[in-house]
C-alpha cells in the first residue's frame, strides 16, 4: 500500500519475547511487601436465605487478618457503568441467589490459611425453591429472586425499525424458528485476580487484568463511594479476556475493602473453578419474511437471556443482540424484543459479543433453511441479500466501506463451492456458508467512547507512547506502535509503550467493542501527527527548507527532491529541545467515533465456507477446512490480522461443536479445562484466510476491526455444512455427537 | 496577593504524610524478585599501579554471582554531560588515583556475602608517590596523575569583563587576599544507591536518587554505549542531594553491568563512609580595587580547586565560581581565572553551588575588611555597592527584579544593627552582615535547559500532573501542585503528581541550578493554562456564556457577574469527554529560560545579619541569632520558602563553623556523622526571616529561586561578626575554636 514502511507489514508482537521468556509480569506475579492473600467463601445453594454467619472459629486461625461478611457491607451494591440497575451486593446480604454467590471473604498471611479459614466459617442457610430456567422464571406465581423484579424479568428492551407488518404482508414466505444455546464461558488462561493497596492519602491502587481501566476505576469508585481520583487502576500484562473483564466485580471490591481494613496490600486470585462458573445462555425466537426469490423483507427477533442470580452485563448483551442483528444483510423492517431473566443459575459475566453472535448465528442458519425451503442455492441467498456500500439500514445507519460481496466471492471460489455443495452427502461430507459483520468501536451501543494518547520523543529518536488501551493478548500494542512508527517515519523498535493505568495513561474507554485499532489507533495517529508536525517545523528551520518539501523515513528527515540533505530524527529532537525555543517534541491526540456523521457506523464484514465430515458411527462432526475472508478495511499488521481471524474461527467453531457448561440444579458440573471441552491443535481445521481491504475513510490508514467478525459466521457455516452432510438441522447448540447420533434411525 | 487561592498560602508538603509514616519508598526500599546485592572494592592507596587482581577465591564463595574488575571494562570511561573531559574509567584500570577509587565490584545473593567476597579479592599494588595538595601538584616535575594533564591541571577557564586595568588604575585602594576552605561534603541521609535491571529488549531500568533523571539517562547511555531509549531512569523518593546526584557515577554503571552480566536485578547501596569520602576544597585569590568611599571598581579572582584523582564536576564548579562572582554588587570590571588541579585526594563530587558560595563568601569578607580599612561602616559599603534593578553588569547581563537594598534594610532594621555593630566586643559579641544572590535556573551556565509538563483531568475533577522534576526533599512537588491547582481553580488535594521517570515524565533537565520553581514551575503553569482554556471552552459552550466571563474557583466554573450559574470542573470534564467532541482535558507546556531576552537572567537576592558570641575560654563561636531577608520574587509556598531559608542558614552556618573533612595522606579520617561535625538542633540559632517579594516578570506568579541564596551570605555574616566580636579575621574555613583560640595571646 502506498509505500508504507511499517503498517501493512506482517509484524511479530512487540511483547512477544517478554511473554515467551516469562519476563512479562501478570497481576498474579506482582510482589508487594507485606501482601496478604484473600479467598472468597461462596454459596453451595442456588437459592437460600442466610440466617447466620459465624466467623469466630476462622478469626482464631493463626494468620487470618480480616474477614468480611455481608453484614459488614450492607448497602454496598455493585454500581456498573454498563448495567442499568444495581441489584448485586458485593457480598450476599440476607440471601444467596446462585451456587457461587459471594458470602464472605478472608485475608490471611498466605492462601492456604485463607482457604482453611473458609472451611471454619459456618453459614446457616434456609433453602428456597430454585428457578433454573427462564421460562419457569417468567410464569406467574414463580418464586421471586429479587423483590424489584416482577416475573423475574431483570431487563427488557425493544426496538422497531421500518414497517414490520407491511414487510410480512408483502412476504411470499415466512418462517418461524427457535434456537437455543448452551451456557458458554470465557476461557482465559489467567484467572481473574486483583491486587489492592491503599496509601495514606486514602488512594486505592488496584492492579487487575481488564479491557478497560477506565471502567474498573469508575465502577469501583462508584461502588465504594470513592472519588475517581482516589482509585488508580493499572492493568499489567493480561492473559485474555474474551468479553469478560469490563466491569467492576465483587472480587475487586472485596480486595479493596480488605486492604483498607488491614492497612496491607491484598492479592485476591480466583481459582479456575470460580471463573468457569459464569457465562450465559440465550433463547432466540425468529420470524422472517422473504420474497420467493429469497429477498429478505421483515424480521422479528426475540431474545431471552438467562441472567442468573444478578443482571450483571446481561442487559448489555441482550441490547447488542438486537441492535446488531440487522447485519450483514439488507433488511427493510426489523423488530426486536429482548429480555434478561433472573434464575438461580450461575451466569454473571459477559462473553465476547455473545448476544450478537447468537442472534446472528440464528438468523443466518434460518436463512440457509429458507433457501432450502425455496429451492435457492444458499450462496445465492447470501449474495442477493448481502449488504452493500452506501446501503441505508432500517435504523437509518448508512453503510460505509463494505467488502461483504467480495468476501463471499473469495471464499466460495477458493473452497470450490460450486462443485461440492449438495453433492457429498454420501461421503458424509458437507459445505456450508456463513456471513458476518461487526462494528468497529461499538458506536451506537457505548454511550461515550473516548480514546486519547500522547507521544514524546527522546533525544535518541525513540518514542514513548502513552495509551490507556490494554493489550489483552490480541496484539493491540503492536498495532499502536506500528501506527506511531509509520507516522513518525521511525523503525518500529523505536516505539516504547506504557499503557492502561488510569493515572499515567491518557483517558481511554478501553478494548471493548473492538475499539482498539479503530479508535485508540486514531488517537495515536493524531498524537503522532502532532509530533511529526513539530519535527518537520524544527527540521525545516534547521535545513532552511519548506515543511511540505520534507519527508521522514527510517529515522531520517530529508528534502524530497534533494534526499542527500537530511537530518536524523534524533538530531531534530536535540535541536528542538536544546535550542532557545527549548521545545519538547510531544504530541497528543484523541478520537471519538461520535464525531463522525451521526448516520455512520464502521463495520467489518466477513464470509466463511466450512467443510465438515461426519463420523456416521458416532455422530461426531469434524471441522476439516475453513475458507475465511474478512474485510478489515486495511490490515495494519497482516500477521496479527490472520492470527485474529484464526482465533475467531477456532473459538466460534468450538462454541458450535464443543463448548458447554453442564448445569444441574444450578451446579456447574464441568468447571475445569479437563471437563469443559474445547478443541486442541489436534482438532484444528485447515484455515485458508483472505484479507479483503476496503480502506475505511474513518479508520487509521483505512483499518477497521478484526477481533470479532468471524467468530459469528463460522457457526452458521458449520451448521449449514452439517445439514449439507446429514440433512439434519440442529437448533440447539453445541452440535454434540449425541445430538447428531440421536437423529440416526 | 491578588486574591490567589492556593499559591501564596503556607502549605504543608503534599508528600509529608507518606514520609513521616514511612510509606514513602526510597530506592533502597524497592523490592524486585531475584535481586542481587553489590559492593565495591576500593583502593586503600592514594596513588598506585595495579599489578594484578586475583578474584578466584572470591568467585568460589557461595552466593557470589559476578565479579567485575578493571580489565573487564577496559575503555569504558564515564561520559558526563557536565564534564568537559573523560578521564575516569568506571573501574580503575592500570592504576588507582585516590583512596576510595573503584577497583572491583561484586554481586552476590546478599550484602554480607558481597562484603565477604571483597575481602577475598587480592590486589597487588605498586605504590606511587602521592600528591596531596594543589600547589605541589602544579610544580614542574611533580608526579603526573593523568598522562594527558601537564602540571596536573585538569581544567582551566578564564573570563574578562570590562576594563580591569583601568579599574585598578582608578582605584584609590586595592587589597589582595587569599582564602582557603576545608574539604566539605554533602550530607544526604540517604546514601547513594541504585537498582538496575535489564529486560529482554536490552533496556536498562535504573532507579536512583538524582536531581536529574535526564542527565543520569544521558550519562549512563553515553558511558555504556546504549541508546538513550534503552536507558530508563526513575527517581523514587529522594533523601537529599545538596548539589550531588547530578551526573552518572561509577556505581550506576557498575550496577547496570552486573545486572547485564547476571540477568538479574542488582541493588548497589553505598555505605555512608563511601559517600562522605568526597567533596572539594578551593583556594580563592582576590585582588579588589575601590574608591575611597568604598565604591567597587575592579576585581580579579583566581580560584584553584582540588579536583582529586578525577575531574568529575569540579570543572563546572570552578566555572560557576567565576561566572557568578560579580553579584550581588555593582562591579565595572572583573577578571576571572579558574583552575581545577589533579591531586590524590578523595574529592569527586559536587557540593551545592560550592564554587559560587566560596568565591562570593571570600569577596564579601574582603569587602568587610575594605570597609574596615577605609573606615566605612560595613553596612554602608554593602548599600553603596548593592546591585539595583536595571543595572547592566560588566558581562552585559541586565538585572531584572532585585530587592537587595530592601533585604539589607530589613535585616539591619530588625537586627538593631545601628546600636550594636562595633560596640559589643567587650561582651564577646559581634554583628556581621552578608549579602548574596543566586540565579534562578542556571541560565548562562547550563548549555540547555528544558522543562516540560503535562496535566490530565480525570472525571472527578482531579488532575494528574506529569513532570520530570524530582523532589529531593525541597518541597518542589508541593510548589508544582500549587501552581497547577491555582491555574485550574482546584483545591490542592485534587492534584496528583507523578515525576522523575525518563520514560513516563515529560523531558526535564531537573532540579539543578535552582530550576524547580522557576523553570519547571513555568512549564506546569503553561500546561495547566492549556487545560484551563479547554475547560473554559467546554463550560462556555455548556453554559452558553463567553469564555472571558468565566472564572474557576474551588472546583467550580461560574459566570463572574452571575455566580449562581455554575458547573463543577468534574462535570465539565465529563461533558467534554462524553460529548460528541469526545475531547480529553489535557494540557502540555514547556519553558526554557533561553527564550527570555539574551541579556536577562533572573536572580534572587538576600541579606543577613548574624549575631555571634565567643566563648573566650575555648575560642568556640556560638551563632546566636540570624536575621535574614530573601527576595524570592513571590513566595508560592511561604512555609516552604521559610523552610528553605532556614536550611540554607543552617547549612551555610555549619560550613563556616563546623564542617570539615580531615584528610591525612589522602585518607579521610572522619567519614561518619559521629566525626564529621555539623550542628544539631541544640546549636541552632534563632532565625528571623523576612520574605521580600519583587514579582519577577518571567517567574511563575512572579517567583524566583529560594533554594540556594542564603547559604552564601550567612558565612560572610558570621566571619564579619567574628571580627566584630574578636578583632580576628579568619581566612581559612571553618572557623574552629582552635583557630580562634590560637589568636589569643
Amino acid at each position: 500500500m502506498k509505500g508504507y514502511s511499517v503498517v501493512g507489514k506482517p509484524t511479530p508482537r512487540i511483547d512477544g519475547v517478554a511473554k515467551v521468556t516469562g519476563e512479562a509480569r501478570f497481576t498474579g506475579d506482582l510482589v508487594l511487601p507485606r501482601v496478604l492473600y484473600a479467598k472468597i467463601l461462596r454459596s453451595p445453594y442456588p437459592h437460600a436465605n442466610i440466617l447466620n454467619i459465624d466467623t469466630t472459629r476462622a478469626e482464631r486461625l493463626k494468620g487470618v487478618k480480616a474477614i468480611i461478611t455481608g453484614k459488614d457491607v450492607i448497602g454496598i451494591q455493585l454500581n456498573r457503568l454498563y448495567s442499568p440497575i444495581k441489584d448485586e451486593p458485593i457480598l450476599a446480604g440476607d440471601k444467596v441467589r446462585y451456587i457461587g454467590d459471594e458470602v464472605a471473604v478472608v485475608a490471611a498471611e498466605d492462601e492456604d490459611v485463607a482457604r482453611e479459614a473458609l472451611e471454619l466459617i459456618s453459614v446457616e442457610y434456609e433453602l428456597l425453591p430454585a428457578i433454573l430456567n427462564v421460562e419457569e422464571a417468567m410464569v406467574a406465581g414463580a418464586p421471586i429472586i429479587h423483590g424489584h423484579a416482577n416475573n423475574n424479568i431483570a431487563y427488557q428492551i425493544s426496538a422497531n425499525f421500518g414497517d414490520l407488518e407491511q414487510g410480512f404482508k408483502e412476504s411470499e414466505y415466512i418462517r418461524e424458528d427457535t434456537y437455543t444455546t448452551a451456557y458458554y464461558t470465557n476461557c482465559s488462561i489467567e484467572t481473574d485476580v486483583c491486587l489492592a493497596q491503599f496509601d495514606s492519602s486514602g488512594k486505592l491502587t488496584l492492579w487487575t487484568p481488564t479491557q478497560s481501566t477506565y471502567i474498573i476505576q469508575k465502577d469501583i469508585a462508584n461502588t465504594l463511594g470513592l472519588a475517581e481520583g482516589k482509585v488508580r487502576v493499572i492493568a499489567p500484562h493480561i492473559g485474555g479476556s474474551f468479553g469478560s473483564r469490563l466491569s467492576g466485580e465483587p472480587h475487586h471490591c472485596l480486595a479493596a475493602l480488605l486492604a483498607q481494613k488491614t492497612g496491607r496490600p491484598v492479592m485476591l486470585k480466583l481459582d479456575l473453578e470460580e471463573i468457569l462458573n459464569r457465562g450465559n445462555s440465550m433463547i432466540i425466537q425468529l420470524k422472517t419474511g422473504v420474497k420467493k426469490d429469497g429477498t429478505l423483507l421483515s424480521r422479528k427477533l426475540k431474545v431471552i437471556a438467562d441472567a442468573g442470580g444478578y443482571l450483571g452485563l446481561t442487559g448489555l448483551d441482550v441490547q447488542i443482540a438486537g441492535l446488531r442483528n440487522m447485519l450483514p444483510y439488507k433488511l427493510a423492517a426489523f423488530q426486536f424484543e429482548g429480555l434478561a431473566v433472573y434464575t438461580n443459575n450461575p451466569v454473571r459475566g459477559f462473553l465476547s459479543g455473545e448476544g450478537i453472535r447468537v442472534a446472528n448465528f440464528a438468523s443466518s442458519i434460518q436463512l440457509d433453511q429458507i433457501a432450502e425451503d425455496l429451492g435457492i442455492d444458499p450462496l445465492d441467498i447470501c449474495l442477493k441479500n448481502a449488504i452493500q456500500p452506501g446501503y441505508i439500514m432500517a435504523n437509518k445507519i448508512k453503510i460505509g466501506s463494505c467488502g461483504l460481496t467480495e468476501c463471499i466471492q473469495k471464499v466460495v471460489e477458493k473452497a470450490g463451492w460450486d462443485g461440492k455443495r449438495g453433492r457429498l452427502r454420501r461421503e458424509h461430507r458437507g459445505f456450508g456458508i456463513g456471513c458476518g459483520s461487526a462494528s468497529s468501536g461499538g458506536k451506537g451501543v457505548l454511550t461515550h467512547s473516548i480514546s486519547a494518547a500522547t507521544v514524546k520523543l527522546q533525544e535518541d529518536g525513540s518514542v514513548v507512547l502513552l495509551t490507556g488501551l490494554p493489550d489483552m493478548g490480541q496484539g493491540a500494542h503492536t498495532i499502536l506502535a506500528q501506527i506511531a512508527a509509520e507516522v513518525l517515519g521511525l523503525p518500529l523498535e523505536k516505539i516504547l509503550i506504557y499503557s492502561a493505568d488510569t493515572e499515567l495513561s491518557p483517558v481511554d474507554l478501553g478494548a471493548l467493542g473492538q475499539r482498539g485499532t479503530y479508535i485508540t489507533g486514531n488517537a495515536v495517529k493524531s498524537a503522532a501527527e502532532e509530533a511529526r508536525r513539530q519535527l518537520l517545523e524544527v527540521a525545516a528551520e534547521s535545513m532552511d527548507a519548506n515543511i511540505e518539501d520534507l519527508e521522514i523515513q527510517g529515522g531520517r528527515i530529508f528534502i524530497k527532491n534533494n534526499p542527500e540533505k537530511e537530518m536524523p530524527v534524533s538530531g531534530v529532537v536535540q535541536t528542538s529541545q536544546r535550542s532557545e525555543r527549548g521545545q519538547p517534541i510531544m504530541g497528543k491526540g484523541f478520537y471519538n467515533p461520535n464525531s463522525e456523521p451521526p448516520d455512520h457506523i464502521t463495520f467489518s464484514f466477513d464470509a466463511q465456507v466450512a467443510e465438515i465430515e461426519l463420523d456416521p458411527e458416532t455422530g461426531k462432526i469434524k471441522l476439516k477446512k475453513v475458507n475465511v475472508a474478512h474485510d478489515v478495511g486495511f490490515a495494519i499488521n497482516p500477521l496479527a490480522v490472520e492470527g485474529q481471524i484464526h482465533s475467531q474461527v477456532w473459538s466460534g467453531g468450538d462454541m458450535t461443536l464443543f463448548q458447554e457448561r453442564i448445569l444441574k440444579e444450578g451446579q456447574n458440573l464441568n468447571p475445569s479445562f479437563l471437563d469443559y471441552k474445547f478443541s486442541t491443535a489436534m482438532d484444528a481445521p485447515e484455515i485458508e484466510t483472505t484479507i479483503v481491504e476496503t480502506i475505511e475513510p474513518y479508520g487509521p490508514f483505512g483499518a477497521k476491526e478484526v477481533g470479532r467478525g468471524p467468530i459469528m459466521s463460522i457457526g452458521q457455516a458449520i451448521v449449514n455444512a452439517v445439514y449439507d452432510a446429514t440433512g439434519v438441522r440442529i437448533k440447539s447448540f453445541p452440535i454434540t455427537p449425541e445430538k447428531i447420533h440421536s437423529t440416526f434411525t
